[in-house]
């Protein structure tokens, strides 16, 4: 299914575990695994989708019927089966009843994502709680951990779309400019590099606001940089359905004395951080060591890393308490980040894991 | 609860339609339907959060604890409940716990959105089909037909930005530029008028593509106009919450005479079709009007119009089949459009149904 041989792996890797649970299939509605094991891409507006895993038999695609002729449908090789759309309010409903229409419950016990299923559905199981399905959100997290040659590429090409971006924020963030035309710009700056409507996330701050992080409490807004400002620019981008996630710290004009130093602790902090990255370090040391760092000189209240993918926040995640061992074929981030009263600075760069040790993804200089 | 009076009517709506049920309350998790009856806005990346409504008694949010400082939370003025984010994978898992912490089965029959709702939380009713829980995902629908004044400030807000994004749009289109920088250009302006991120929706598409009417098949790329090529310029910005939805159909150069006769012809059939808006026409004979218009001059193969709010397609729906009747305080879109073989062209503006008839809200000149 799908043209590459990736798709292929990656659902023999799940039917394994299908087997060893002894379900008789999987039912896939969140839309990163539904991209993940199909290579269809639902995008915020588009039509929802189901994916149908038997264990053993054809695989199949339960789309709305006016996305049948999309190239990634097309590409899909196993079975497509269409819903018609506009007369429920909630597509959902009727993709699920056309699923019940051809498989009954030939599939149970079946493997579900109960966290993203919605409970209307429950039909389909039968609203039993323990014989009829199983969770399988966690295993599917668990295959998507290391990434296969495919979403390697993909994450390279994000990653080149970031520094892009980072390169534009670089050269417009001067005394004068908002924040929000700041973001609005490094945003246009990636989507031309990207030829095609990109997903966006960002924190993009300046002046006093560095010391809020970022959202959910930081959030730009029209405030105008004054000389010195130093601008956290943590910048998203998803391109064809993976995301990178790199930070930089700029100042418009000459930087005050303090901020020059906390970004070159920052980046030295980071450097050393790196020599760390490799099969077998366990997450929680890693967090520590930059703990061990930075505590010292001011707060550093959030996590130091998180693996990126298909979502912008997965495992392994670098931080207090986190179980997670790195593994050859993690993408993660490394963003220590140090905040004081009236101002904050941060650098993040992305990481594949490699038998050796790693590779840095991100290529654009400096803070 | 809330600051505005506005969320205490929306409420006590609400409150209405539970008693009428036999309801012992609601539980709301839909985000649109949370920030309606709310003023709390969850949008992507940000955490989960749960609206819990008794029938009878104080109404409370769930909220992760780092949104506990939001300013939206803050003016909540209901009781606040916070879960910890971090520990689970699901955090939804982790707020409906809560909930039943707190509530137990105190509020069955529980009103729920159940294609909502996530099917790993039916713990919530007890995973019982019919005794413990009732769909209210209709009816808030319903409740949310009629915008009141402080929505309808809101659409007019965004629709002054997508005017904005219209401007830039027309001043911007040239032989040369291509499809994905027309759309972010487009963007980059409307999100400096709102001074903040915005939502966005889009289809901008130029010379062939414009046949394919917008997503899912047609998607802005790399194209670059030629000289007298169409674009079709569709933009929804999601302004605070809430969308405006227009389209202007442009040409670079000099417009070959077809398209210039076809875009005149669609502007006269939105202005006659805007004769027909006030409350009791019926949304089928708007749609009628149009296509008895447009079916002999070329394809017109998709709706009429529909309702915009916090969600960008909603009741009514101005389409063959609707049994929609326009009450005031609708907000709707008109969008008369024309496919030929290689090319296409739409015009759309957005409309208040007032007591006397209508209320233009887009005001940008043109096609």
């Amino acid at each position: 299914m799908g043209l590459s041989p990736a798709f292929v792996k990656r659902v023999e890797n799940l039917r394994r575990e299908l087997h060893r649970l002894s379900l008789r299939g999987a039912l896939i509605c969140d839309p990163e695994n539904l991209y993940y094991f199909s290579g269809h891409l639902i995008q915020e507006g588009n039509a929802t989708a189901l994916l149908v895993i038997p264990t053993d038999g054809e695989a199949a695609l339960v789309v709305h019927e006016d996305d049948h002729q999309l190239q990634s449908i097309q590409d899909f090789t196993g079975d497509v089966l269409t819903y018609r759309g506009g007369v429920s309010l909630h597509e959902i409903d009727a993709a699920s009843t056309c699923f019940i229409d051809v498989y009954g419950k030939s599939l149970h016990p079946l493997g579900i994502e109960s966290y993203s299923l919605p409970f209307g559905c429950g039909a389909i199981v039968g609203f039993v709680s323990d014989e009829a399905w199983r969770d399988i959100q966690g295993i599917m997290a668990r295959l998507r951990r290391c990434k296969d040659d495919d979403e390697i590429a993909l994450i390279r090409h994000a990653a080149a779309v970031a520094d892009t971006g980072q390169e534009a924020a670089r050269e417009l963030f001067a005394e004068g400019l908002s924040e929000i035309v700041l973001l609005s710009e490094c945003r246009s700056a990636m989507e031309e590099a990207a030829g095609a409507p990109i997903g966006f996330l960002a924190d993009v701050l300046v002046g006093e606001k560095t010391a809020l992080i970022g959202s959910p409490l930081g959030v730009a807004g029209s405030y105008c940089a004054e000389a010195g400002d130093p601008a956290i620019v943590d910048l998203l981008p998803r391109v064809q359905g993976y995301f990178a996630d790199t930070t930089r710290t700029l100042w418009s004009g000459t930087p005050p004395a303090e901020v020059h130093k906390t970004v070159a602790l920052l980046q030295e902090v980071k450097r050393d951080l790196e020599k760390l990255l490799k099969p077998g370090a366990r997450a929680a040391e890693i967090d520590a060591a930059a703990r061990g760092r930075l505590d010292r000189e001011g707060l550093f209240p959030h996590h130091t890393g998180h693996g990126i993918g298909i979502s912008h926040f997965e495992a392994p995640f670098i931080r207090q308490g986190s179980e997670d061992v790195l593994e050859a074929g993690n993408v993660i981030t490394l963003e220590p980040g140090l905040y004081f009263d009236g101002w904050g600075a941060r650098v993040e760069d992305d990481y594949l894991i490699t038998p050796e040790g790693f590779e840095k993804l991100t290529r654009s200089e400096g803070g």
